[in-house]
Formats: C-alpha cells, structure tokens, sequence
C-alpha cells in the first residue's frame, strides 16, 4: 500500500502512453482529470493486489469511445463517477476499490478520479497489461468473469445498466451506446471480488508503467538514449526506425481507424513499415515480412525523446522508433488469441511471440534487428 | 372493472389493426401471444382508469422494432414478462398493473401477456389513441412524465435498464439497441402514479378497439358494408377508393419506411393517392392535394371484407378503401404537433384536422367526398 500523489501521475502517464501502443486515449487527459481530483481529495491509495480482501466488492472503472473525440470533448471528471454510483446503487452496495481496465492510454489515470472522488484505494493491476479497443477484450474474460452489470454515462446525464449473456455482448451494447452518445461514454464494469482480481487481473502495472515513466525522465536528465531505456524497461525490441510518409485515419463505429507508414531510415533505409491500428497498434509489417502482431505491444517513439506517439498525434514527418513487447502470457493461449489474436481483427497472419521473432537472432533487444 | 378471455382478444385484435394505421406490428402475433398466456393463466381483469387508485404503480409494457422482422421472428411472449421484471426490480417494487402503450397493432395486446403472466390488472387505456412509431411520441410526453427508468430485453437473455434526460433520448438509446438486438426487443417504460394515467394516457381505448372490431364482424354477420362500418365505429371519413398500384418499403434504422401508391377506382379514377409510411401511415396525397397528415389516422381496409391492410402485407393488386379519423385532441396542440405532425417526420405539409378538411362539406362521414 502506498499513496499517489499528483506530482506522481506524470510518469504514470506517461509509462501509460507507452503500454497505449498509440490508443487507449490521450493520457495527458487522463492525467489532468486525475491531478485535478487529487487536488481536490488528496492523495489516492494504490493497493497492492495481495493487499485486497478476498471478499471485497472490486468495481474497475474507465472511459469509453474514439480517442480522437475524446481529444475534442474533454470529460469534466465527474461524469466517471456518475457511472460509478449507478452501478453501486444498482449492485446495492459500496466498491471496496477500483481499478484500471487497461494499464495503457487514458484509462490507466481515469480511475484515479474515481478513488479520489470517492476516497476509495485504486487496485494496482489492470485487465489487459496494456490497451485493446473491445471491452471483452481483458484477461478476466479468460476466467469467464461477466463484464456486466455495467453503468454507462454521459456528460450530459444519460446512463444505463446493461446486462448480457457474455462480455461480446456487453461490447455491441455498449459501442453503440457510447456513439449515440457522441463516441465517448463513462463506464464501470466487470464488478469483481477481490478474489477473482488476484487471479484474473494482470498485477502491478500500475507500477510497472511508473516505472517505464521514471526511466524515460531518467534518460533526459543523464543523457542516455531514451529509445533505449523503453526498450530495457519494458524487455522489448527495437524493430524499426524511420520518418512518418503517410497516415490515414478514419473515425467509424466508435473506433479510430487508420494505417501509419514509415519510411526505414539507416540500417531500414529502402522500406517501408505499414502500422495498421483500431484505436491500438495491431500488426506492423512490411511489403515482404510481418514484424509483429496483436497481442504483442507495438509502441511508436519519437526517436530523439523516447516520448510515445499516439494515433491521433502521429503526422506526417516525425522521425521516430518502433519497438514490440511481449504481452502478458494468457494471452498467448489459444483462449486469448481467438479474443485479441490477428485473425479477431482481420488480419491475415499467424501470431508469432515477439521473442521468438526477435530473441532467437541471440542477441536480447533492439541490437538484433539493426 | 370486468374480465377478458381469450376469445374477445380477437375483436380487440382486429380493431387495434384499425388504429394501427398500417403499423404497430400485426395484432395477429400479440394476439397469438396474449391468448396463450391466457389459456396458461385464466382471464385479465381490464381495469377502468378510474377504478385504479391515484398512488398505484402503474408499468406500460411494449415491443419495440420493425413490424417486418417482428413477424418473422416470433417472440415466446416470456420475454416481456423479462423486461417488467427487471424494471420492478429496478424499482424495488411490484407494478399494480400494466397498459398499452399503443391501441394500435401488436402493443394494443402484448400488455395482455405480462398481464395474465404476472396475475396483476390491465388498465383500459394507452398512450398514443393509435400507433406511432417512436417511443417519446405519446401523450405522457406532453405532461413532461419521462419514458425513464424504462427496461428492455432481447430474446436471448441480454436486457438493459436505461435513465435519460428527456424521452427524445430513451428513444435514441432505446432504438439502437433494439438494432443490436436484432430489430425486435421487449420494452417496459414510463412508469406512472394511477393519478398520472388518469390525466395523461388516452382513457378507454381497450374498449374502443374491441368494439371497432366487434362492429367489423357483426357486418359480416349482418351482410352491412364493413368499410362504412368501420367508417362509423371511429368518427372517420372514406377519403380513397383504388388498387395498389405500387409498394416501396425497407427497413431502415429499425424502422420500416416506405411508400403505397393506390390507384384510384370509381369517382377516384385517373387520379392515384400516395401513401407515405414510417411503421404507420403518416401521410396521403396526391399529385395536387395533401388528403390527411399525421397525428389524424390514415386507415387502408380491404374493400371487401373491411379488415384493415398492414403496411408490411400491401400488395399490388389489392382492392382497398382509405380511411381517416380523427387523433386524440392533444395531439393537436402545439406541444403534440411538434412530437408527431408531419414536420417531424419531413413531410412538407400543414396540419389540418381531418374534420375540417372533410367535415366541413356538409356531410358526416365518407359520402363527403364521392
């Protein structure tokens, strides 16, 4: 157990911004919300999972829709917690915690708002150990936990409780809610004990991405090379380096869209990397070979700060670095590959461990591929 | 206060298919519905709105979808009872009775099945005097009584509890997710004191549909004109003679939208009347005049047996006369032409009361306009 204080979030989001693989939401928004509550409430109580009761009511709790709008239409804050209540009046009793849906992007500091408002500790873990655009996409759907009943808000005071009979469900029924809605919503779902959060969650990475936050700060202030310290922090590969040629974007069905190229530069001069994303990096590949694919991480760093770029902020220009991580192990199962594997998305590759395409060449990190 | 067994479902049926104005769904499945609920559980007591007490809960009940996919996915008639139940539920108590939310088409008699399942009254009454196709668009809505803590449920098992704003967005929310639940779900909504049902529904209309279709059969008996029958039981005026020369129709954004061309018979010859519809007929012109417009009924009845035509079973070649009736006074206010006169639904053109358009003529009744 110990507390987090505002100054804290900077790296917290900013490890988060990492883990997003250029989704999950602006954490920058995530971060203001989260200060601003702070500010108001004091410090918020990060628990250890070990540190839950067995018994306790565990509500995660998170935002909704296309990063793109929710860039334009910036939540007051509260409208989390409207979610929150209705899904605590509905269930009839107190969360003992929260928790983060995704340790990337914006939904790894909005449930901060939350544990402020409500002076409840927020549990460090989170559901996927990184962002994925599908609400059944977390590992709790692995252990046939129910994402329902859930609250869904908007700012305006619309809410609901939806109940289905599986979490792909709870997906359809809450994407087209949250569009009707102007594509972003306030959600609190997957109501667990802290039993099932111990087993089910992924743990501490709320930690693990202040973590990779502190080592990018690092960086600047001894001057070592930023795109190094990510990759270290995060055991990943350094894949790519070149110059953003081209990006399409496209916001439909609630989801931002689009494709990123990248011009090789240096030991890549001469090709071009294709980033395909729904709301996160998905699959990176070039005319000849996949490099990497979802459920593995693949996070685009501008290449002199080691600052992550999300999708919407990604011009034409940047010089940048690729790196791919490896993804929490369930979800590598055949279980977690139907639900976040290449072929769920429509991309037509087998999943190959970012390790196994990497690591084998004998040499550990970005050194291998240059 | 009186009893309704199976068999007077039928005449409430066949009448409901008049005041659905084309739409509504086809009495005959709530019909089938409502009768074997019947059977199951013994006779509906039909409550007067006045024999119900001022502090009463009162919870209308409802299908919500296209009329073309709701017959060709026949409900149980269990689902309802799924949706009610989760509103009391909701609610913490138990409804003293349920209503119609419409006199007209499917609704006029799937109340019967929540009725009879769950042993308590239904009040003789609806919302509308006819049939609509939006839920914000009945007489409730005039009185600021929100559509909301409404309930709603799929077939499946998936259900919803929704909290709008205003009964504009109920029907927003609501819609898209009757959509995803395959364009047909079951609906619990506007709860309501009994003092609320006094002054806002439409008083009786339970009544009035059963003896509009007990006059249809007692002209067939009796070997009367059963258009001229109908024309009588419901104030209305023969506006239209023909045979349909053309049907458009598609289902579109949960509803069915189309067009009927009738192609004038007799002294309507050479002229062809155009019927715009939306679920329900809303409005009947021809190339130079706008015969009748929303919110007064438009009614197509075989010309020769007087049954009224759902817009979902035109066809070319049909023999029908047309009918219009006067709405329920409220409608015409200010208010009520903003929730359902023609501009809502696009249509250029003013509202004028049927009776002024055809009463004014000197004769009551269909013979006006030979």
């Amino acid at each position: 157990m110990r507390q987090i204080t505002a100054d804290q979030l900077d790296d917290i989001a900013l490890g988060a911004a990492v883990l997003g693989t250029g989704g999950g939401g602006d954490p920058y928004v995530g971060k203001l919300m989260a200060k601003a509550a702070i500010e108001r409430h004091g410090p918020v109580t990060l628990l250890d999972p070990d540190e839950v009761d067995d018994d306790a009511l565990v509500i995660p709790s998170a935002m909704m829709g296309a990063p793109t709008v929710m860039l334009e239409k910036m939540p007051r804050g509260t409208e989390i917690v409207t979610a929150f209540k209705a899904i605590q009046a509905y269930l009839g009793r107190p969360a003992a915690a929260t928790m983060s849906c995704e340790a990337g992007g914006l939904n790894s500091t909005t449930p901060f708002v939350v544990a402020a408002e409500l002076g409840i500790p927020l549990v460090d873990a989170d559901m996927m150990g990184r962002a994925f655009p599908e609400l059944q996409m977390v590992t709790p759907t692995l252990y046939g936990i129910a994402a329902t009943p859930m609250a869904i808000a908007d700012e305006k005071g619309n809410s609901a409780i939806i109940n289905t009979i599986n979490n792909h469900w709870t997906e359809t029924f809450a994407r087209t809610m949250t569009v009707d809605m102007g594509c972003s919503a306030m959600i609190a779902l997957f109501p667990m004990t802290g039993k099932q959060v111990k087993e089910a969650a992924v743990g501490r990475t709320i930690t693990t991405i202040e973590t990779i936050g502190r080592t990018i700060k690092a960086s600047h202030r001894e001057h070592h090379d930023p795109v190094e310290a990510v990759r270290a922090a995060t055991n990943g590969f350094l894949i790519w380096q070149g110059k953003i040629s081209d990006v399409a974007r496209r916001t439909e069905t609630g989801f931002a869209r689009g494709e990123a190229a990248v011009a090789g530069i240096g030991d890549y001069g001469g090709k071009t990397l294709r980033i395909s994303f729904q709301n996160e990096f998905l699959i990176a590949q070039t005319d000849d070979d996949v490099l990497v694919t979802t459920p593995d991480l693949i996070t685009v760093l501008d290449a002199e700060t080691g600052e992550p770029i999300t999708t919407e902020t990604l011009r034409y220009g940047f010089r940048v670095a690729v790196l791919a991580m490896p993804c929490d192990p369930r979800w590598r199962t055949p279980e977690g590959l139907r639900l976040v594997g290449p072929d769920y998305f429509g991309y037509q590759a087998s999943y190959i461990p970012v390790e196994e395409r990497y690591g084998e060449k004998g040499v550990s990190g970005g050194g291998a591929v240059r």
